[in-house]
């Protein structure tokens, strides 16, 4: 099973296009919880609601060996029928990018990762080796600083194109096992719709609803690929610290319930 | 002591522009050592002969936390006059390029880091925010998918340029703590030469020596600053498996002076 009909599998299984984000910093969890616990009640409490996991590798990698450890945990923890998208939006060159997907394939088994795209097709090309696994190459970001590059206008064969679109163009002509998808932020919606339009099949990981900013409604709208099936909308901090007291499982759980349904609701309406 | 600084006490202690990279692949190194032992005796080989040291984070990341414990341990062990770059090509939206900064300044306290810029100012920001830290942003990578994205021409203000140029326009532009420099591959002369051209005296990071092809004269001439102190001509492959052998050691100190000393040849015949 490839990872896209792993993912059409939990879409479907949880009525869910919502992954949620682990990006868990123990400065914002329960004093008393080791990071894996509270990973442990997170995914407990919403294993039933999404269809995706993406834990951002900065958060575990930033403690050291123990986080390692905890991001370890927290993989084989997650039920084997959702995917677990590890972002970690690496690119370097092949004999390191060969380092890094055995690290983040083998060694974790992460189902997909993130990757930057700056270096070019060989820095992605040890990634897309392993045919069973998703890539989703940054193109669009959610963040301000987005613009610096990604919006500048670049010469190609017919004209010119934000730099952006020129990755989506490299990333879709490089997919020739069917593996690749695009990360498209939230909070760009015209970009998002852009996208979406001309690549209607390809899988998009969405990030920046919520704390980020970006409206729900639009991005279901504007985002939303042809099969129902392969946009991940992700949101973090929403879910993980809804509250910060005992019952923050429970409020991560009725966060995540909220926005799936939310999610759902806007797709009846298109 | 800020990074340039300490940068430039190495170059004058070890006369010295040459970086080894600890690249260490468990496949390549002698099989009763671990990772720590042979970086340990790489180490205490040419610490005399080089102004940084390079782990790239992926070899140890890829082992998992005890890759990580191993890359702990080399870094304490490197001697606290020899500045230590670590690369890692980072670039995330804030809230996570945060957590990468106090992981890899804090929990490891590496001097510099590498970053990628795909994502902008904002991804940049909080490595730059450790003034006394170095951070060196990919501008012309030594691989062969470097042409994929950054020889695209731009439109910019007076024209058009190369993305890569771009980019060393903007880390320019946001170098107000003087703790920016640039990652130039040695296998692309031409533009080497005209990035230290323009900027004569910002840190360049050279890396695409031996293993990858770039051509040593070429880099020390087109490559070097005005003052000599801040062009880190980086080698891994060919100094840490100079010998497969027992010997290994011995090679890689062999290995590094000669490469050591040829630079400082080319260095006074221009």
């Amino acid at each position: 099973m490839n990872f896209t009909e792993k993912l059409a599998g939990a879409v479907e299984k949880n009525r869910s296009l919502l992954c949620v984000g682990l990006d868990t910093d123990p400065a914002l969890i329960p004093a008393n919880l080791s990071i894996f616990e509270f990973n442990r009640a997170i995914i407990d409490a919403t294993a039933d609601l999404v269809c995706a996991y993406k834990p951002n590798i900065a958060f575990y990698e930033s403690l050291g060996s123990s986080g390692l450890d905890a991001l370890k945990r927290t993989r084989e923890y997650i039920p084997p029928e959702i995917p677990v998208i590890i972002d970690a939006k690496r690119g370097d060159i092949g004999n390191t990018a060969r380092a890094y997907a055995r690290g983040l394939f083998e060694y974790f088994n992460f189902d997909a990762v993130t990757a930057s795209p700056y270096l070019g097709y060989d820095s992605q090309e040890p990634f897309i080796e392993y045919a069973d696994r998703g890539i989703f190459v940054l193109c669009r970001t959610s963040n301000a600083g987005a613009v610096d590059f990604q919006s500048l206008f670049c010469e190609v064969e017919d004209g010119t194109k934000p730099l952006y679109e020129v990755v989506a163009a490299k990333v879709n002509g490089w997919n020739t096992r069917g593996n690749l998808g695009l990360v498209v932020g939230a909070t760009y919606p015209e970009e998002l719709q852009q996208i979406r339009r001309e690549y209607p099949e390809m899988p998009l990981l969405i990030p920046g609803v919520g704390a980020q900013g970006g409206e729900l409604s639009q991005v279901v709208r504007y985002g939303v690929d042809a099969k129902r099936q392969r946009t991940i909308i992700n949101s973090s901090r929403q879910i993980l610290y809804a509250s910060k007291g005992k019952d923050y499982a429970a409020a991560a759980r009725r966060a995540a319930q909220e926005l799936r349904d939310s999610i759902n609701q806007f797709l009846t309406a298109i």
